[in-house]
């Protein structure tokens, strides 16, 4: 095999890392390839800043359109970020016949299907294997290892800063704003949070995931988005004492009736391996009807964990564009024409158990009252807390967990509930999921 | 693609598996593969024997020669097991330039070099996922996902029965004999257990990965083993006390002086994920130089399972077959003539950290003599438990663990202390490793 020719658009962290894993495993990389990974071109936006990487020997350019018309390259890797320039560069070193390594999650949420259409139509590949859980080899996972089954669901705590914030939440008994700053402090979190912790990052990458699972286009606009704003420390230590833990859950699951896409904090039982995943680390659990559940756990980010995914893309590109176009792995799994639309389940739809955590005010026969009224929409109480007013309060903490409910139905209970005069303010929701 | 012609050689719980498999999700495997996989020709033992698919359709044989020698297969399937008539077969259809799955662990530990070499000879494929941990594509991450990597360690809990086992003993504070004969009831133990319960399978498995891994040749004989039959309730007790779990492990380390090779029961600490993986499941914690730690994790037998993973090499054969040999993923992860031997370092070399449980004499005085025993060989205590005597008893269970030490040192220092009058009887001694 020949050397591979590689073209690197972006320089920062996970450039940098690509550079340097190439520099210091590429002995070994070409011992298992048969042939060197060479970066023979980068752009980057400010060439005169620091790198974590030596970029010795290759050619450097502020311009990324120099990198992807190269003729000499074979494989573009697009590590810029975005969907602006970065879309237009990724179909551009298509459109040059060139195969693409990617980790831009919101590229391919957004505009997946035009990329691997583009890619189809010039018979190159699109690997992204970097753009969701980091180093985890999860999309390998799903789109080969689990290639025998019908994936029935999956779960993953993929935004590593929601997991360090709930995490920290529950260790050290910290409101969630305390926390942020404090992961802003450390560099876990960006300076404008939005992305991790409203659950948009999370939702860019269920959407390929589930993309790769189910077969179906990848369309960010179906991914209902719930962010970890609004968890309080109460909630950390109520599911504690209930036997659960808080994860902020990209939950993706088939039904008869259409498939669930969901981001949103969610309560699974203590016991469950992916809910002692803590810290920045990511997990994927995926359930294959023949295999059951498997899990994938790891760092979820990091210029070296990202930068191992990228080339792991590399080395499969550089096997697959020597080989004919159907002895590859289709970008999405299925052959292209297999890809197809499937009904996407309305939340109102779908169907979950309930922690509801609610001020009562403290009169005899509360409890009754409640429990009664939730009983009028057949959701029954599987477990509840009660304490006692807190000195000088005439309002008590009520939690209470739920059977499994129609989320419309469990919509309208509350606002039964909340506008009789046993609760006080509104009731703080969060879904429970057994994954069973 | 043209449909995938395959043989089958044996029809039990994985072969009869990998025909149900391929019967209820042919479909999306047709859709993922681009061609629908066939198995037409099967051998099995007894063919009026029940069975848990159906064969309807399969041409059936007693003879697994029929199957190795018919040329309309294009990749023999061997689920048979053992290294006797299964090794003649698998390199009886690769001389006939069939490509090979098989699940057999024993077959490729014992026989691998044979094996890929009479392959690589005829320039077929021989893939083995089915052969570690199950439906887990642990094979497919360790050679693909995490190919950007040196791996510099590895461990697994890739044997079901022995984690049963352990796993039981802890829950329902039983002895090993007792649970043991449950499992033997469930079915999760066979009738003789020796393969499990002494470590044998683990070591087959961990041969495998570890030259994966390495890039070293199979080498069973390698492999330090060491089963679980010693482990007591009381040990399991005090590990949990101590905050660890007991496992029994298989470990692949590469150190500057050599490979550590060993299969053993490990205390681990409970906060490490995989001391949270329980019951049957099996789980490998694998660790590369840029990734970091990864974890894989998921069931490690039944036809489910297994047949999850020999179809999802069917899949990766049927891709390669009509590929060009250098588009291919190398059977041992290495191109062939980067496969070399690397030192094995002997156990009296290892270093590891100990548990220590022993029959002190009840003296004032005691702890501090053995304190100062173990300093004279360098060795530090870093927890200690000490009982009172049970009702008529002079002695004392005394349980250290000690920090990290030649294992040499050890078995010298356990020799000057089985020898003094502070201690009853030998010492038991369970290895440590905090998986850092």
């Amino acid at each position: 095999m020949k050397p591979v020719k590689v073209g690197l658009l972006g320089l920062g962290t996970v450039g940098g890392g690509t550079v340097n894993v190439l520099r210091e495993n590429g002995d070994a990389i070409a011992q298992r390839l048969g042939a060197p990974i060479q970066i023979v071109h980068a752009s980057a936006r400010d060439l005169s800043k620091a790198r974590i990487c030596d970029t010795t020997g290759i050619m450097l350019t502020t311009d990324p359109r120099e990198v992807v018309d190269n003729p000499e390259l074979d494989v573009v890797v697009e590590l810029m970020g975005g969907d602006g320039i970065a879309r237009e560069m990724v179909l551009r070193a298509i459109a040059n016949g060139k195969h693409v390594v990617t980790a831009n999650k919101m590229l391919l949420a957004k505009h997946g299907s035009e990329v691997f259409a583009a890619a189809r139509e010039k018979g190159v590949m699109v690997a992204f294997e970097a753009a969701v859980a980091g180093g985890i080899p999860v999309i390998k996972a799903i789109r080969e290892g689990l290639a025998a089954n019908r994936i029935e669901w999956l779960v993953g705590i993929i935004n590593g800063t929601g997991n360090f914030i709930l995490t920290a939440m529950r260790d050290d008994d910290r409101e969630f704003a305390d926390v942020l700053a404090e992961a802003q402090r450390l560099g876990y979190a960006e300076a404008d949070p939005t992305f991790d912790v409203e659950g948009i990052d999370a939702a860019h990458k269920l959407t390929i995931l589930a993309s790769i699972a189910f077969g179906i286009p990848p369309r960010l606009e179906n991914v209902y988005t719930e962010g970890i704003t609004r968890i309080t420390r109460d909630d950390v230590k109520y599911a504690d004492e209930l036997g659960y833990r808080i994860k902020a859950l990209g939950i993706a699951r088939r039904t008869d009736k259409g498939v669930e896409l969901r981001v949103h904090p969610t309560l699974i039982p203590e016991g469950r391996l992916i809910a002692n995943v803590d810290g920045v680390n990511n997990a994927v659990l995926v359930k294959g009807n023949m295999v059951g559940p498997t899990m994938y756990y790891g760092a979820g980010a990091g210029a070296g964990p990202t930068a191992s995914a990228v080339v792991a893309d590399l080395i499969d590109v550089a096997r697959g564009m020597n080989a004919p176009g159907d002895c590859r792995v289709p970008c999405l799994a299925f052959q292209p024409e297999a890809i197809a639309e499937l009904p996407v389940l309305s939340m109102d739809e779908v169907e979950t158990a309930f922690y509801l955590r609610m001020k009562a005010v403290d009169k005899p026969g509360v409890l009754s009252k409640i429990s009664s009224a939730l009983s009028d929409f057949q959701i029954s109480i599987e477990a509840v807390i009660q304490k006692e007013p807190k000195h000088g309060e005439r309002q008590v903490d009520l939690v209470i967990l739920t059977n499994v409910v129609k989320e419309a139905i469990m919509n309208e209970a509350m606002r039964r509930l909340e506008s009789s005069d046993t609760i006080a303010g509104p009731i703080a929701h969060i879904r429970v999921e057994h994954l069973d």
